[in-house]
């Protein structure tokens, strides 16, 4: 891996840096348009084929059954299942803490003005396929969406998704056993057997099987993300943020542990060949260290292409004369995650702007908010942070503004809204003020 | 204005209603690109030619100078003025109150989780043109960026926008007197005569004047709001929801006042000939007696074709024989503003699930809230209101998580982290947990 100085790092290796790699939507566009507008069209038919298609099944039935459900129990582990347990109480107890509360303000005598929470009522997750089962995507989507309160929670997962885990059970595919039992301890409300593109398209348009939803969160590949793209410009339904590929940011003094920062750098890298992992260091001293346990431990790791791969285009280690250098880089870079390895770690909090995730100290790594700590893994990437939040229950919710006045509060504002509301050429507006108080004129 | 009962509605009717006027993008969509496009690539050059093409003069300095901020204020009486105080007063004391707390919550020994809010460091306003000033659309969407502390709060306004209020001096055209004055009193960093797709384009990609931002906010034309589609399909910028015409839903029994509930359908029908404006009732009489009032109101009000056509098009006055017939409608309707005019209208709010901006009892008027009330005046319309919120100060905000665990913290949940790490392939996660315990095997 790279070791730079950050003085002398040029202009365009920065640009490089910070850009990352990033998807390039547009050309896949037209194709996904066209995957929609058939759907849209023609419902589950259009689906069937596009999941012969892509995923190269028949599936007669799209919805999960539950002897499917209760069949998969059985082909997962106790100790597996105890581990999705333990992540979904953990999950679930940080979200809960974060349910808003309704307010009512006194504005002025005789004004209140506030607001109430609901949850969207119809909400779809995609979950996506990939070399193997993800039932921690399963639980970050879904588990918020059943602490909103959403009455209607319907999970897409592709047939043949978790790299050859899924299943024939009666000439029928089934998603990955793993996939189904953790939904089901997630609690959707239906679970349907459509991936890419075409699953988006499903819970936008509706179809025989599936219904249409209001709002579709989760994480996918770049026609899924091309599709809920689509999809929001539709009209038809809310999205979640664009999700890209996974980050890291380190920010270290001489104090930390090269083994651990070498280990965490090398444990995003294997998420994909385009992964980011940075670590930005005020001691040259450390960064050696780190790069020397780089060599070490990436070997015997069965994902090692991918590491190899992501770390040679977009790692690199750079060296900083102080830890202000190191916090004015992370605020340009804006991680999904940032660790911050150093003797006070929390002290620097305040000057961070910019990031996804914060993990605080040697023993917060990355890997255990991926899974089980409680926090959300769907995080703002490629930037984003400047402007994105981390996935939580608040987008699950919709706010309604509530106000009454009374009818000397709204005299005392009268003038007011008369004055400009004439401005503007609203002279209806300013009658519906005046209406009010006509038995005085 | 038709009278109607609800169980005689034909579904297509039913239909039509739950629709209201809803905008193509699609026709648009090709030409907002190549002004896009163009912007990305020539930036001032080719907002100039726009600018020229659409509203027909040629702007040297984008930029409103100090200079002219100053001479608006001496075309603004000071009874305007101080409306516009008043306005931005109260608005301030509503979003001050939305400022919303970090937090750390003990998810378990040794895992401590929560979040940290940090303001989006630049955003862009737009306030749109149209047949007169509106002042209030400036005071909406700058104060909640301010009260958020984003640091460059950037305002485009349409150069000759207000119907002619817009002024030319020194043969520069300068946007109208009463805009400035407001902009100023809220508080932008720098405005822009600057309007349209254009405008949008310009705070996307930044040109040589206009800095680019990560997010842009306020409501627009079709035509702006397709180029703010475009924007956030390219990755670039975070956009609030989308903007259509307004609309109101009221709910009254026969305690209501005719003439209230008449001015108000009126005064929301004004926006545009594709406003929509609904009452339900439980009693025929006083459905009656509004059509009557509705007659008689919209006489002598220089909006009048617009009144009449919006109400002719999407206007209806419908009759139920429950309070339940009426909630459930507004409830499939998800209706902007929301007047409830019942003799206990706060005893129905539990019911109500999907609405932008509730206005209780006789004199809460959305007239009253458009302007000075402090909430806030950019809602949901066209059924948004079942996924999206009111514009507030969350939206000029970000989150970011924070952990920070102990030895003991992780070592709780290591077994389940490895667990399902392993499941998903990424055993370089499952190491970057053993690492922290190495010397204890």
């Amino acid at each position: 891996m790279k070791i730079c100085k950050l003085k002398d790092i040029s202009s365009q290796d920065y640009k490089r840096i910070m850009k990352r790699s990033s998807a390039e939507f547009d050309k896949i566009i037209p194709q996904i348009r066209e995957i929609m507008e058939e759907v849209k069209e023609k419902g589950d038919e259009a689906v069937r084929k596009w999941t012969l298609e892509f995923d190269k099944v028949e599936i007669d039935d799209f919805r999960v059954s539950s002897e499917e459900i209760e069949e998969a129990y059985n082909k997962v582990d106790d100790k597996l299942i105890r581990s999705i347990k333990q992540a979904v109480a953990n999950v679930e107890r940080f979200h809960q803490a974060q349910l808003p509360e309704p307010a009512m303000i006194d504005i002025d005598e005789g004004i209140k003005v506030g607001w109430m929470w609901r949850p969207i009522e119809k909400v779809g997750m995609y979950a996506p396929g990939g070399r193997a089962p993800y039932p921690s995507s399963v639980i970050m989507t879904g588990v918020p969406a059943r602490v909103a309160g959403c009455k209607e929670r319907i999970l897409c997962v592709p047939p043949t998704s978790g790299g050859g885990e899924a299943s024939k059970s009666e000439g029928q595919f089934t998603p990955p056993a793993v996939t189904l039992v953790t939904a089901d301890i997630v609690g959707f409300t239906a679970i349907y057997k459509i991936g890419g593109a075409q699953a988006i398209a499903a819970m936008t348009y509706g179809t025989e099987t599936v219904p249409k939803v209001y709002k579709i969160l989760g994480p996918g590949n770049n026609y899924v993300v091309a599709a809920k793209i689509l999809a929001f410009s539709s009209g038809e339904v809310a999205i979640d943020s664009l999700p890209g590929p996974s980050e890291i940011l380190i920010i270290a003094d001489e104090s930390a542990d090269p083994r651990f920062i070498a280990a965490d750098l090398i444990s995003q890298s294997e998420h994909g060949f385009d992964s980011s992992s940075v670590l930005i260091t005020t001691s040259e001293r450390l960064a050696e260290e780190v790069e020397k346990q780089i060599e070490l431990r990436k070997e015997n790791i069965a994902t090692k292409e991918a590491i190899e791969h992501s770390l040679e285009s977009y790692g690199m280690i750079i060296t900083t004369d102080t830890l202000d250098d190191c916090i004015s880089f992370a605020n340009d870079y804006a991680s999904e995650h940032l660790e911050i390895m150093i003797r006070d770690p929390s002290s620097i909090l305040d000057k961070i702007n910019n990031a996804g995730s914060i993990f605080l100290g040697p023993y917060s790594p990355v890997a255990a908010s991926d899974y089980a700590s409680g926090s959300n893994h769907v995080l703002p990437t490629a930037g984003y942070a400047r402007m994105f939040s981390p996935l939580s229950v608040g987008e699950y919710l919709k706010k309604t503004e509530v106000q009454e006045l009374t009818k000397e509060g709204l005299r005392s504002i009268s003038e007011t809204v008369k004055t400009i509301a004439e401005k503007e050429g609203f002279l209806a507006h300013k009658r519906a003020v005046e209406v009010r108080f006509e038995e005085e004129i």
